[in-house]
């Protein structure tokens, strides 16, 4: 894939500032909406079952994040899903410690059963949980020295979305097309929420083209970001990291990300 | 209104470390406990209908923001606005939203119609949205080319209440009074929660004066930061603005302020 | 206590890498979250009672915080700490705001009754209310000169826990033990959450050696992090020192340390 049609896709997804709909964990939800902001989405929070369906009916996007799940939420994302799916939009599913309970992982796999979701984005971990595998997830963060481009296809196979496994090296299955992602930068894995954020850039990146592609872009965009980030980080700071990974998914033009993506397509 | 006079009530406000209790959304809890930190008053959270009331009576103001509103919340800024009523502190409504469900606008005209509000601070389309006039609202931003200094003597009459619309220009009203302020930076609308924290800044003045006139302080004051926090801001960029308006809400002294203030006071 | 017993526990943290699971207030989550990564240790959230005994069966240590309590969350930190009683794991409570209602402070109470409490660690205000004595908690803040070490000797005989009251001067108590730590910052009054970060970091020094020594070591090391953050951070900016201390708090390694750490050890 071409830094070119990267670009073209962010340059989209700033035209039309895509309402992104999170109904997430509260660990994440100011970061993630610093993110949409910065990048050039709208994002919105609402986890109440009484709006879940109207607002999603709103959004260009809905991204189900079960990072601190509970009762009441689990039932807005019911409802936001069916209103998501009946209007044809994207329903991004972030599986947040899938593996880590069994309520954890047996929501995200009911909600993969009832609704029509575009694409899940985890971790290895997290993906192995829901494919049954061995899924050890230490706390919420990646780890191991998994295969995620086998685990991407077999979710893409098996759960018939978008599947991407994120990581070191990030996977992007869809129906045999399978991209490889070589962006990304360590201290993604010193700051919480970077994942979720990553989710809901990827469902910004679906409004505008609906293809394991455009999530690629989205990964390798991400990526790239913190890689500029990085280099502007003095001492590795996890804090200072944080702040210039926002300020690189604002300042980002074509100019920086040529040289940054690595994008490959496996046949 | 003079510099003089927004710097006579922040240091007032800074004596006096007013206790802020907020019913808030679960986005922007941190940024505004740490906002009203960094400025020099003192943050309290609590949500639960068992001691909405009793933190209420201790609170010098409440704050009530909508923008994730759920029942057992809205149960809590039931009780908690009653207490503030009948102990006659301040009570802060945040439409976050309004127009964008029926959830949100018909919670904030109940709670309008049940307590005795003394300020709604909102952008253009949330106070159109209570006005039942067309309330077209992306997301939770303001925008839009909007008439505030009508929609804000509008929503004074109807709901006797301060309205405060704010967006590029604000604009104040109560029983005749009309503040215009022109502070501010664009990079406001960057980072999320800045009008919920400008709401809870509000209530922190009107604990020192119950005017119009420190509304339209509050606001000043705070346009002015975040033009300070602009010029500090390199590259245009969200996050460190973000870092750096919490910087300037505590830092700015009167010789800062007295090159900024912008407030117009129409007939 | 020597520099170099704090540096060795914090290195075996850091090597351990310890699971805290924390069911704490939504203002904070997201900050402790990023200061536990940034230490080294990992964090994970989960509020549901439906998941908080597994949960609380995979980690390492957990941490009760009532900073913004409801029923739902109590009825969580129940079942969790019953399960990381029987797995024998410490459990840390932090009082948030005890003393300020009745419901934070019989919910504490209750909680130190039902449960085996390694830990609790709170300001001056919130132990005195648990203790029965007067309890003016301005906000969540510490504030007034309380007497540290007396109030950490009381609670730690009357609960039977280690006891750690923090403030200007720190004081650690546990069966005859008494450390004092003065590093620290004023800063840390500035920016919301820090209490509750530091509970979470004693948390992970307690996985490590169950000791008040072990809770000590934490605060000194938290405050040595703050001193640095705080020598980094110009014109005194709240916004800064809450990213200097996420990166001092990374950063710190035995040479910085020597320099700072200050723990007298009472008779």
């Amino acid at each position: 894939m071409k830094a070119k049609e990267v670009i073209g896709l962010l340059e989209e997804v700033r035209k039309t500032r895509p309402l992104i709909h999170n109904i997430t964990n509260t660990v994440v939800t100011n970061f993630t909406a610093n993110g949409l902001l910065s990048m050039g989405a709208s994002p919105v929070m609402a986890n109440a079952p009484e709006e879940a369906a109207e607002m999603a009916k709103a959004a260009n996007a809905l991204v189900l994040n079960i990072g601190t799940l509970n009762r009441e939420q689990v039932k807005a994302m019911r409802i936001a899903g069916k209103a998501a799916n009946e209007k044809g939009i994207p329903v991004i599913l972030d599986p947040v410690g899938a593996g880590a309970t069994a309520y954890r992982t047996e929501t995200a796999l009911a909600l993969l059963e009832e609704l029509d979701v575009a694409l899940i984005r985890a971790n290895a971990g997290e993906m192995a949980a829901l494919l049954g595998e061995s899924g050890n997830v230490q706390g919420v963060d990646a780890s191991g020295e998994a295969d995620n481009p086998k685990l991407a296809k077999e979710a893409a196979r098996r759960f018939e979305v978008i599947a991407a496994v994120t990581g070191v090296e990030d996977a992007v299955a869809h129906q045999g097309e399978v991209f490889i992602v070589q962006n990304g930068h360590t201290l993604l894995t010193k700051v919480t929420g970077t994942g979720c954020l990553l989710s809901s850039i990827a469902a910004s990146f679906l409004t505008v083209q609906h293809s394991a592609g455009a999530v690629a872009a989205a990964l390798a965009y991400y990526g790239a970001a913190a890689e500029i980030a990085g280099s502007l980080t003095t001492r590795e700071g996890p804090g200072s990291f944080q702040i210039e990974l926002l300020n690189a998914l604002h300042a980002t033009q074509e100019m920086d990300l040529r040289h940054y993506i690595r994008v490959k397509q496996e046949s």
